[in-house]
Parts: structure tokens; sequence; C-alpha cells
């Protein structure tokens, strides 16, 4: 059994990575641990968890973590970094499910994030835990950048045009939409029910800190200079992202419905659908699948991605745990068979 | 391995049970019918089944039904009391999760369900499945009549006040509240999202077809005759419900906290919370679970019961395979150990 | 014109209060204040107003606002007893959207809100702003305790039954749901919309401030002890309040469809729907209206009765405004005849 | 007073043309028919209108509806073209919410809406009734073709660049949000709440019948050939488009934000807002107002416009209503200055 550990388990991330990790048949949860909350039994902040999850949150302690196999971080920037360096020297892996291992360039990281990294040794050796694209690195990796939730559903659409070379990498557009509780479970005026209900507005137009992270991720695919434009929306709703690109083709685009196959055949998270599907984020609620379909409407040169995922799961607990799987040699779809719930 | 087969899969019925036995350790997915859809793959109906479910709808025939150790029927009334017959003279137990076995009383069905009862003797034999109350009777039965989503949250909640004589069974009051999914996946005008959202209403005061089936059930509780004002409300959601229960004291109320966590202790799936708590329908999304919390407002004599279901699952799909379970000597918990997704 | 002002309009009841009065025909908006957001346009907090309301959050000043001929305290409790006084002397007359001035008895409202009252004369001279049932006191009060949302909606349910002394005061339910905007714009995690969606649960079943203001009210009405369980809910839902009031029948009920008639027989914002009706929160959205139905189920002695009405409008804003009109003689209707948006 | 008619007032745009005419100073609603449910009161259908609206609906009649001076068809594709050249011989102008004279092309008119146009004559003298680009022929039209939803929201959002020649025309991208009442009040399965709730998707990827729609109105705007791609979304709320808007910068970009207000100086009802802002649907919600920004991230060659409206008012019954104002001479406000509802 790989003993687990988690730090931040009070935000959405948490008790999601509790929700999957109680059911997973290969982990045993030894810690979670929050400075605010320390003594409070789990199950009691999140009562969905009542008769599966025993625990109480505990105090932050490198003692406790030390003797996990995997540390988990549900935390916000700048918190991974810190307790790193410490974990790894005793022999913990480190999955962070924020950002502070997510941006290769250090200045990039104190330009989008407002600090300076703190362990560049650890951020030049961490692997960004994309599966579908850095399967063999994660294997061997001491720690994680478990990727965000909009990076997941824009690269894995683009990824086949960019890698055949048929689209235009110098002009692409990612219209994408998330569900509120990519937003975390901070007390913010513009998340309460009634300023998100009802309602549907862009932000981050001028700048998301997801571009950087995006735009390196595809610069990774293709040998060309990128250019993204990436709109980020609010979505009425609770999980989900619906990533919808744009894409110029600057070669003849042969079958891209087989394209989309065969560059994900084997993929036990990504699921290309027939041609003409119109995924739905509800598809893939609870669930750790990146659902996507390609179109090339009027056969002109523009070429479609819909891909859908759960921004709580594939979009971050469940890739979190796919990336402990691959690490821990366990199967890599164990503990992450839950059939999306629908209605 | 159970054999299973499903009759009238394409409704929200249908989609759970095909969700939950998906997951079954111990039940074969041998045939799911529907006239109108036969040779559609049942997942192109419902994505998120992809990669989980194979099987195409097929016809209705007496021979692949035949085949099956135990059949769900997921249709509107009248269809299962007309095929019940022929299955269990072949040997097949059936489980109806409508209501054609659900009132005992012949002229009852027909007065509230606007159809004579086509087969008195297996009305006569057939169990209401409620499993916390009828438990030992399940496990022989034949044939099973799962009982309606209200009827399970109402009945558990008041259960034990009744059977324990602490109030006046003549003036109890239900008012309950469901999700749109209750309705079904029918296409009609009140159900459309622009009717439902963003709105609240009562329905059914005059009288609800759940309204005889609660009174039955309360009536097997007590010596004394049973008068219930039942209020069922619509909510702008999709799953949940919430019956709020209201009952007169005629006796000392003792410690109620006690007699609720005793009444449940060792029931499955049952949730007693701790005295002070409000069970949220959202704690029970996709989980088999009755959550309830028990109050008596300033200590006057009138008890409150908060009761709370997922309709899909502990008020249909999930009680079923709960049954099933029972009656096939599997663990009652097999297939059903699923965490409600939270947020 | 009706010079007004208000006091604290950064919350949802203010800008409600902005959206109506922008549209009032007989009055002029003179300040607004807010001492956290002095100098900010309100068009700018709320986009609604863009090109409707031009003025800026001024700083509170008694020289301002003591310019008005009448003040609307939008506020939290404890802030109008502290200003009040001084407006009055001056001449101005108030109006509370707040918590101070509804309950006469001074010791309750130090109970209920946690701090001693600070003006007891002014307290004695206030009148409850409910004017279907003082509409003489609230032409000549100088300071109006403007109804709570619940408070409004049980009330104007239970009146006809109570005044014709039909039911048992002794033993009332209040099974009361509101929209998440009763919460206010605070930042709240309970609030969130990843908290409050695709849930329903009750809360303040031990008690909630609005049980003692409701009682006060209900015992106005009657000669009797008056008993009252009173559950309130939160709904998946902005704006909205759906009472299902519950009564027994002391006396032969009579006409109850023209008792209701007939006690809101010429009031303009009460409308009793036809016998079987089932009001909708929708159809009151954004308008000033208490919509009502009244049935008796099974022809037993349990009267229900629904009362629907928007908490922001005639639970709050609209109401105000209401008694304003009253107050300086306007029509009683001016500014207050928008059509609920439906859907 | 100008006498008004309303063919087909069952659907949203029907019961919002009520909404809106009820509280019109200048006009007299004389008719609205419908066949299926002539002899209802509207108000006993729309219960918002209780009160407001006193009519019952009417058989269609060419002699009631002759009666009028101007006749809104409210009615799916096919009806309008049937009956207006009756209408227009005896002096009824008519204006069209629905296809039928949007397309200027007859052959793409049969395309896209699979049947044959039966008034080529009444078609050619149409007018497309976009004030903002079409005021002085709608003054004196006969017959008006009320715009799509859609079309609204693109067109407003890119004139400003198209007319200025800034963006190369022929590699615009559309991609568009709209709530569900976008639909209709038809029973649809897809339209349901269960399955337009919490979840997000896109539809019509391979061609939606606004495109021609749009196209057609962009190539006026340009002497260049037009490009489009448009992507419609279903989002999970009741009102609001949102349309973010994709061009490629062809010439020096200049000051795009005085451009846009330039633009749009002395429109009643489009509201450019000041740099950086976020337009939210809500705050249009119940409005007849086109609220924008401009954006160009990272100061590239990608210019993004946000665009949102609510669809049943400046997306279809309010626009309709201030093309009759134009029509007949009435302030082109006249009606039309509610403030969205917000929150």
């Amino acid at each position: 059994m790989v003993k687990v550990g988690i730090v931040g388990g009070t935000g959405y991330t948490g008790v999601e990575l509790l929700r999957l990790l109680a059911q997973h048949p290969g982990v045993e949860l030894t810690a979670i641990t929050s400075r605010t909350e320390a003594g409070m039994p789990v199950a009691k902040m999140f009562p969905n968890l009542r008769g599966h999850v025993d625990i109480a949150f505990s105090e932050p302690s490198l003692d406790t973590l030390g003797a996990c196999d995997v540390v988990f971080f549900a935390t916000p920037h700048g918190v991974a970094m810190k307790q790193t360096p410490d974990l790894i020297e005793r022999g913990v892996r480190v999955i962070d499910l924020g950002a502070d291992f997510r941006l290769a360039d250090a200045a990039a990281f104190e330009k989008w994030y407002g600090m300076p990294h703190s362990c560049l040794d650890v951020l030049a050796e961490s692997v960004y835990g994309l599966p579908e694209v850095n399967r063999d690195a994660i294997r061997k990796a001491r720690v994680i950048a478990n990727p965000g939730c909009y990076p997941t559903a824009v690269q894995l659409g683009l990824l086949p045009l960019l890698k055949a070379g048929l689209v235009d990498p110098s002009r692409l557009v990612a219209d994408a939409k998330s569900g509120v509780s990519g937003a975390g479970r901070k007390a913010e005026v513009h998340a309460l029910f009634s300023e998100a209900a009802e309602s549907f507005r862009a932000y981050g137009v001028a700048g998301h800190r997801h571009l950087p992270e995006i735009s390196q991720g595809l610069a990774r695919m293709t040998a060309h200079p990128v250019g993204l434009t990436f709109v980020p929306h609010l979505l009425p709703m609770i999980r989900g992202i619906h990533a919808t690109l744009y894409a110029t083709l600057t070669a003849p685009a042969g079958d891209l419905q087989k394209l989309y196959e065969e560059t994900f055949a084997g993929e036990p998270f990504v699921d290309v659908m027939p041609a003409g599907s119109l995924p739905e984020t509800r598809s893939v609620k609870g669930a750790n699948v990146c659902r996507m379909a390609v179109y090339r409407p009027q056969e002109g040169d523009t070429v479609v991605v819909l891909s859908v995922i759960d921004n709580l799961v594939k979009g971050a607990a469940g890739q979190a745990i796919q990336n402990m799987n691959i690490m821990f040699g366990l199967p890599e779809t164990a503990g992450l068979t839950q059939i999306a719930l629908l209605p």
C-alpha cells in the first residue's frame, strides 16, 4: 500500500483527492494537514465522506509527512516549493496540484505569480505531469507539477494538430469556459451564488496565469514559435471545463478524425468521440476523462476542437492520482474508474 | 455472477441502474430493452457510459429476459404488471422500480393510477422493498416493489417516532422537495430548463400518488390510524430529495437523538447525523444513503425531522440494487459504496 | 419630488432600491452612502445601473442625509438605531430595511441580535411596515421597521385564517424556502456558488431571527397565544421565497377561497390565485407582489397555504418603497408596477 | 396609440413582447392569437402577467389582425411569410421575429430552413431590423425582419472593426454562448432541466442557421469576402448571450476603445464599457441593451470583443419594439427603459 499524505485538504481539490483516494485499492491515507482546521474530523467539514474517511485534519509536520511515500499539495502557490526540498530529501515523492513547478522558467513564474521561486534545483528536476505527453518521465520523477485545469483541456485538444504539424502554431485561439469550482473554496464575492448564477462572463482576457503554462506546453509540441489567444470564461455551474479551440490549417488536413483517434489510441483517459459528436461537460462529471471531438466547418481551413474535462478530476485530483499510479507502478487506472454522474 | 436484465433503460432510473451495475462486482449485465431505441448502443444515448457499458438496447423479448436471474423494470406504471407473471414463471425474479406493486390495495392502485391492476396474485405475494423495514421478506421475495423516492425519504424519517409510539400518527406533515430528475426524461414543458430553473413551487397539493404509498407504509409502523398532509415541491436542481417532517409529541420525548441512532444502528445506508446537523442533499448526490437529523425546536411538542436522499439512488436505482443484493445473498453494500460528489 | 437618501447601498437590497427608485416618477435620489466605497460611481459596482444612475457612493454624513425627506437604511442591524434619532430630529423620516425596529420587545431584540437596543423611545414610536396590516399607522410614522422577507410571506399567508379565528394559533407550521440572495452580498463560504448550487438544506431549525418577528406579527392578529414552528431552507436559486404554511382548523372552514379573496380585495400587491393554482416564485421575480393559494387537502382539518414573494422586492426594497409611497401621500403603486421576469 | 397584434404568443418571445408592451406608453394591445390556446386568458398561461394583461388568446383571423397598425410574428419560420402579404395589403405593418425575411437570398433561405420562400416580392422589400445599421430604412419599412439573437450580438460586436477596415474579414471567429431560453418553449428532451443544467456543450458546429444571417450582415459592412467560423454553445442559464469575437488586425489598431465609443456614440441601446471591463450577461437581463468591451491581448494582432445581450430582449422582443418605435415615429426608447435585474 502506498502511504499518502495531503497538505491543504480543505479546498475542493482536497476533498476530491479524498473522495478518490478513499476508494483507491492501493493506497493508505496516512495524513491530511490543515493549520486552521487541525483536530476537526475531515468528514465533519465534508459530510459526503461520512463513513468513508475517518481521519481528522492534523497540524502540518515534517515528521508526519516524512513518513509517507507520496505527498499531494493541494495548496495555493508558494506552499509546495517551501516544503518540497525537505520531503524529497527524506525520500518522499511530491505531487503538487498547485502552480509552483509548472513553469520551467523561474522568471516567468515570478512574473505571473508575484513571488520569486525558492528552489530552482527542484524546479529543474521536476516533471510536468501530463501523462499523455510525459509518461516516461513521470515514472521516475521525484516531483510532479500537476497541470492546471485549463492547460489540461487545451493541450490535449491541440496535441494531435501540433504534433502532426498541420496548423499554424502562431495563430491559435483557445476559448475556454470553466465551472465555478475552479475558483476554489475561498470566500470571495465574485464566486457567490447570487453573483455567478444565471450569468456568464469572460475574465483574465488581458492575461491569465494559465496562458504561459499552456504556451510552454504547446511550444514543446512544435518546433515553431507559438502564439496563443486564451480567453477564459466563468460558467454558471459547479464542475466542468469546455475548451473550444481554433487553429488554421497550413497543410492538407487529411482525415482529422483518424489523426485524433490514432494519437490517443491506448490512452485510458482520453476519449475521442465519433465524428459529429458534441462533448458535454456532464459526460465527464466526477470522472477522470478528457473527451473531445474535432471539426472542420464548411470544409474550410479552420479546425475546431471541442475538449471537455471535469476541472476537479482530470483537471486536478484525478490526474494527480493518475500520476501517482504511474510513479508507483500501479495500474494507471487504479482508483479512477468512476463513471460520470449523468444526469 | 447474477445475470441482470433491464426493461426500459432510456430514462434516468435506467441510466442510473447502468452506472451502478457497470461497477458492481457480482453482476453480469445481460440485456437492456427499449422498443423505441432497439439497436442503439446504450453509450450513444448516455455518453458517460462510453468505455464502461458496451451493449446496445434490444427489443423486449421474453426469451432474452427469461434467461436472466433478475429483471429490473424502469418503466412507467402498467408495464411491469403485464410482464412479471411470465418472468416469475420462468424463475426470474423481478424488481419493479415503477409503481405496479407498491399499493397492496388494488382499488387504491386503480384510483391513483387510473388503470385496474392486472395480476392480483402477484401483487399479493410481492414485497415492498424498503430494506430497513422489510429485509427478511425481501430475501425470499420473487417480486419486489421498489419504493418511490418521496416514500423512501419520508418513511425512514418517521420510522423511529412511529415505532416508539411517541407522536400522534393522525397529524403528520411531510413537506417534501425534489430535484427535477424526479420528473423523468420525458419531453414536457413544465420540466424544461427555462421553466424549472430559478423558480420553486409546490405541486400535487390536492393529492399526489405517493400519498397513499406513504400512508400505507406509516400505517404498518403503528397501530393507530394515520393522517398525513403531504406537500411535494419542485427544486431547481437535478438530483436530491429533502423531506422536512413535522410530528406532534404525545409522550415524553426522551432522548430523540439516541432513539434515531439506535433505530438505525447497523443500517449500512441510513446515516443519523450528530445533533444540530443540517443534512444537505449534495452530501448524498450519487450515493445510496439516507442522511437525517432530528430536532425539537424550542423544546416544544413538535418534532422536526430532516431527511435527504438522492432520488435516483436510495430513491430508485440504488435501493433496487440493495434489494437485489439481499435477494441473491450478496453483501448488501456490493456495488453501492460510491461517495457522493461534493461539490 | 421626494428627496431620498440611502445608507449602505452596496448590498443586494441597496442595488434593488436603486433599480426601483431610478424608475420612480416621484423621487429624486439625493445621496447613497458607503464608508468603504465612497467615491466609486454606483454604476461601476452594479453595471446594470449604467445609464440609469449617475451618482457615486459618498461618505455617510448627517448633513447630506439630513437634507433628505426620507432615508432608507439597507444596513446590518445596529446601524439604523444609531443614526435614526439625529435624522428624525431634523425632520427626516426613516425606513429601516434592517432589523433594528422590528421587535417591539427590546429584550427580545437583545436576545436574538446580540446587542442592547440603543434608542427605546424611537423603538416605541416606530411602526411595523406591513401595509396590508398597518397602512394607517404607516401614513403618519416617522420611523418604519420594514418587515423581514420570511415574515412578509408568512404573515400575509396566515392573516385571513387568524383574523377569521378559524385555526388553532398554537399549532402553526411555516416551512419556508428562500433563494440565496437572502443571505446578502457578504463573502461567506456557505453562500458560494459551489456550495449552494445543486443542493438544498434547512438551516436555523433550532431558532432563526425571523421567528420572534413572525410570532409577534401573528400574535397581533389573534387574541390567543401563538405557537409557531418555523423552518427556513436555502434554495439553489437567486431570488424568491416560498412559504408553505400548515394550520389546523378549529371551526368549520367555510369557503376558504372566498375568505382569502375578500381579505385581500383592494390590496394592490397581494394576489390570491384561483382555487387549485400553484404559485411559482418566478411569477413574482422582480415584482412587488405576494401571490398565494389556499388548499384543504382531502377535505381534512389541515389548511395549506402557499405564499410566494421576491425576497428583494416585496420582501425588502419594494415593500420599503410601498411604505414610502404611503408615508408621502404618493399613489401606493408608484414606481412599483414592474412585471415579473418570466422566464 | 399604436394598435398592436401578436401572432403566436405562447412562446418565450411572445410573453416577453407582452411584458414589454404592457408597460409601453404608446401602444394598445389589440389581439394575440394562438390556434391551440384560443380562449385561454394570457395571464393564465403566464401568471407574471396577472393584473397587467387582461386579454385572452384568440383564433388567428385576418379581420382581427387587419385592424391593427402593426403585427408582430413570434412564430416558427414559415408562418409569417404566409400571412404577411394579406396584412400589408391592408396597410398593416409587419415585424417578424422569426426567420422568414432575414436572408435576402431565397436560395439560402431554402437551404438552411428546408422550405422554399413563398413571397419573394415581400422578401425583396423587407428591411433587416438592426437599428444601429439600418435605422433609416426601418423608418419607412412595411416589413421588418427582426434579427436573430446571435446575429445581433455578433454583428454589433464586429461592426466598428469591419467598418474601419482594420481586420481581415476572411478570418473571423465568433464563439457564442446562449442561455436555454433561446431554444424556445417547445417540449424537447435536450432542453429539459435535467439535461441542460450543470453542463455545457457546443452545438451546430458543422452549420447553424444563424451563420448565413451573420455572414450576410458582416458582408454588408465590408467590401471584401467574409469568412466566419461560428460556434454556438448552450449555457446552463435561462437568459443571455455572450459572444466572444476574434479578429486579426491587418492595419495599425490605433485606439480601439475610442473607435468603439465613437461608432456607437448616440446609440441608446449599445453600451461600450470602459477599457478593461468584463460585460456580464446578467447586467442586461431583462433590458434592451447590447453591452460590450474590446481587448487586444498582449498587444498582439488579435482583437477580442466581448458582446452581451439578453436574447429575449435586444435579441428578440425588445429589438422588435425598438423597430416599432422607429417605424411609428415614437421615441426610440419608449417602453424600453427597464433596468436589468441584478442579482
